[in-house]
């Protein structure tokens, strides 16, 4: 049976209030998704939380009363709790009526499996946690294996990167590795590099892109760097029309991929 | 020359305060741009601020200090104040070194002239600031001629819209519209109205769109309502690989955009 706690001090309640901050996710291992729709794409890819706290409205919802069951049947823990407690936990005024705390999956690149997809998106050094669930998302919508993020990037287990993904966050095979290793382990298989480029002089439409094709997208600010750019294989430009010289990372790396896609169609 | 101003309670740096408000907005018809990048676009499309507010060093910038001197030169306010002030100004930790209010322009749909362009965009109900400056963003990049915001969308003139467009907010024309509006406009001259949808039957890759084209885009939970989709001359569905059934609203319009105007080669 779910416990009922109303208390702000309660210590699951400050666990999963903690949440919200990196450190706290790494020193834990978990982090946080919120909303039904989210916590039903976990379970539907096989993945129940270590911890779910819920509204009394969120458990009467009978897809919340069943994934409430089985975290409890799993050893999990369930907590019913006030909506200005899940408001605190989540940092929204409108808080969702469930919200669940998951262990953190491995990120190492040996979890990529290069023949299970012919596409996979690489970022390197994103920023803005909400551009990295964007490309989550957009990376399930487009049938992409997972995402790579290089270097420096924001926290894809970031609420508001878990946020972004509207539930790609469970569904995208997801690692991390600096340039130095992610170089020799691309080049120790199959794989076409593609970078999109303001110098560059092959325009996206006529290039011919070979499978697993690798997209590499670079930061919000700078782009990629100028040694990255030489590594790849394939450099292409998204020609730009206007006055301005770029697009939003996330558009671009979704312009790219269904691109891709589509010329393999 | 410009006035150093270093209180927090002088009446411009309060009513440039109060510019992240959308009433404030309103009653003083002014939005706020930050950063060189913003300003200096504003200028490439003939538009001068009416109060600039820079720190000492922004104002040592070349392109900063002729802005600056340009705007005082047309009758506008130019202040030199503290990185703290400018702080508040955009709610930023890191504020830009000069920050800008612009007169907002009309924004009636008989600024929209279809004849200038072959695409235009727009929006039903889109509630994130956000995706709309990522949208003109966008619409600056694969060359549409504007924006057109249908119902209630979020407001393209807050902080967060003029942000994320990353200076198209001076380069697309906008207009905002109801429904009831929009429609009797729009039949009554040349113009392919387009939507996206789940339940279509048409892949976007194998429609041949016309000219000028209106790609419509729904609000980020909803999508479009049903009555508006009927009314649409084509209806296409981006197809989706993954689990997830939809794209971030920005990204939709972005992959449609880019393929549409792609089509057209």
């Amino acid at each position: 049976m779910p416990r009922h706690i109303s208390a702000f001090s309660n210590s699951t309640v400050k666990l999963l209030r903690s949440l919200r901050d990196k450190k706290a996710r790494r020193s834990e291992g978990l982090f946080l998704a919120e909303g039904l729709r989210s916590i039903a794409e976990a379970r539907d890819s096989g993945l129940l939380p270590q911890i779910i706290a819920f509204s009394a409205e969120g458990s009467r919802h009978p897809l919340a009363a069943e994934i409430i069951a089985a975290t409890e049947a799993a050893g999990g823990d369930a907590i019913e709790t006030d909506p200005d407690i899940l408001s605190k936990m989540s940092g929204k005024d409108n808080p969702q009526m469930v919200i669940a705390a998951y262990r953190q999956p491995d990120t190492g690149l040996k979890l990529i499996d290069r023949s299970s997809s012919d596409l996979w998106i690489v970022a390197q050094e994103l920023r803005d946690p909400g551009n990295i669930g964007t490309i989550l998302r957009t990376g399930d919508a487009v049938g992409a294996g997972g995402l790579i993020l290089v270097d420096h990037c924001a926290d894809p287990f970031s609420v508001e990167g878990v946020r972004a993904s509207m539930g790609a966050i469970f569904t995208q095979t997801i690692a991390t590795a600096p340039w130095e290793e992610f170089l020799p382990w691309l080049r120790g298989g199959k794989g076409e590099l593609v970078g999109t480029s303001l110098t560059a002089t092959d325009d996206y439409l006529a290039a011919d892109y070979a499978r697993p094709c690798f997209l590499l997208i670079g930061n919000e600010q700078q782009g990629l760097p100028a040694d990255y750019e030489r590594e790849c294989d394939r450099l292409v430009k998204i020609p730009m029309a206007g006055r301005a010289d770029s697009l939003n990372a996330a558009v671009a790396a979704a312009v790219m991929a269904f691109h891709i896609r589509a010329s393999w169609r």
